[in-house]
């Protein structure tokens, strides 16, 4: 049998859109990490050498792309925790982003990998808002687990294809497998 | 009158794009440098501090996103040359992302500003695939200036949006202004 064990949920995400892409199925990536730069070198015939540079907050999700004309949104998150998925994983920018998407027509979702029950769920936004919501407005700290397991959709893992969400998406947004 | 001097084509478009979004018109970024981290110290303390990286190449285009259902995708190039665009300033692995954008659906393009001109316009990718099959068949090194003021749209600047592309895209694709 296959095993998650020892890959991270992006490596298998980024593993996942590769093959879609290598399929010609989808056009998905992960976007880059933002960096600012502060001081870069020029040495004489060998290639720049960043020599300061600063992590930057994100101010979107990490994967975009297209798929079957949608402009599709997602963000990934991994948690050890048994019985919830806390909610301070998620960013309030990040939220008004998917907002954004979903009202101008996109698809937007979140990846939640529980990695002690090693299972991966799709959770919709327009699901997952109202819990932020809760959150703001009376300071509920996470997302049991089993509500995930009832609202959320599991992913399946394929040798090929280890965070299938795109299956997911096709029972959803399109009537089919 | 306004004047694009001292601003470059990024920095236009980045202003232009928040300009959508601020008045919830439309959702683009610029997808971040991708960069090879080699080296982070953890001071104590304080902020993470990148010592050692590279740029690397990136795989896609400048920036991506979603506009009236539709996933949009493209590449800003600058020219100081007066009469031509050179081919060489696009990559294969550009040209391919496109052709993958436009065959999945999306809308994909180059803006070109040329600055000796001051003028910048928008040019659908499939009007550049054309001109890059013939620089790979026949080595043509350039686009002429002229033919892309005839095939390409010449792109309001605006104080607001310095680059305001999407108005090409509303008569292009949605036959209004
Ligand atoms: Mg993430
Ligand atoms: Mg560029």
């Amino acid at each position: 049998t296959f095993s998650n064990r020892g890959m991270t949920l992006e490596d298998d995400i980024n593993q996942t859109n590769q093959y879609y892409l290598d399929v010609d199925k989808a056009v998905i990536h992960k976007k880059p990490t933002p960096i600012q730069i502060v001081k870069v070198n020029y040495p004489k015939r060998s290639a720049a050498v960043i020599t300061e540079a600063y992590f930057k907050q994100a101010s979107t999700t990490d994967y975009n792309g297209l798929y079957r004309n949608y402009y599709l949104d997602f963000e990934a998150k991994e948690t050890k925790n048994k019985t919830s998925f806390p909610l301070a994983n998620v960013h309030e920018h990040q939220i008004k982003h998917m907002e954004s998407i979903v009202k101008h027509g996109g698809i937007a979702f979140i990846i939640i990998r529980f990695t002690v029950h090693n299972e991966t769920y799709l959770l919709e936004a327009e699901k997952l808002f109202p819990y932020w919501y809760e959150k703001q407005a009376s300071g509920r700290k996470s997302i049991p687990y089993k509500e995930i397991k009832q609202t959320g959709y599991l992913i399946p893992f394929k040798y090929q294809t280890r965070v299938d969400y795109l299956s997911i998406i096709d029972q959803l947004y399109f009537n089919n497998h």
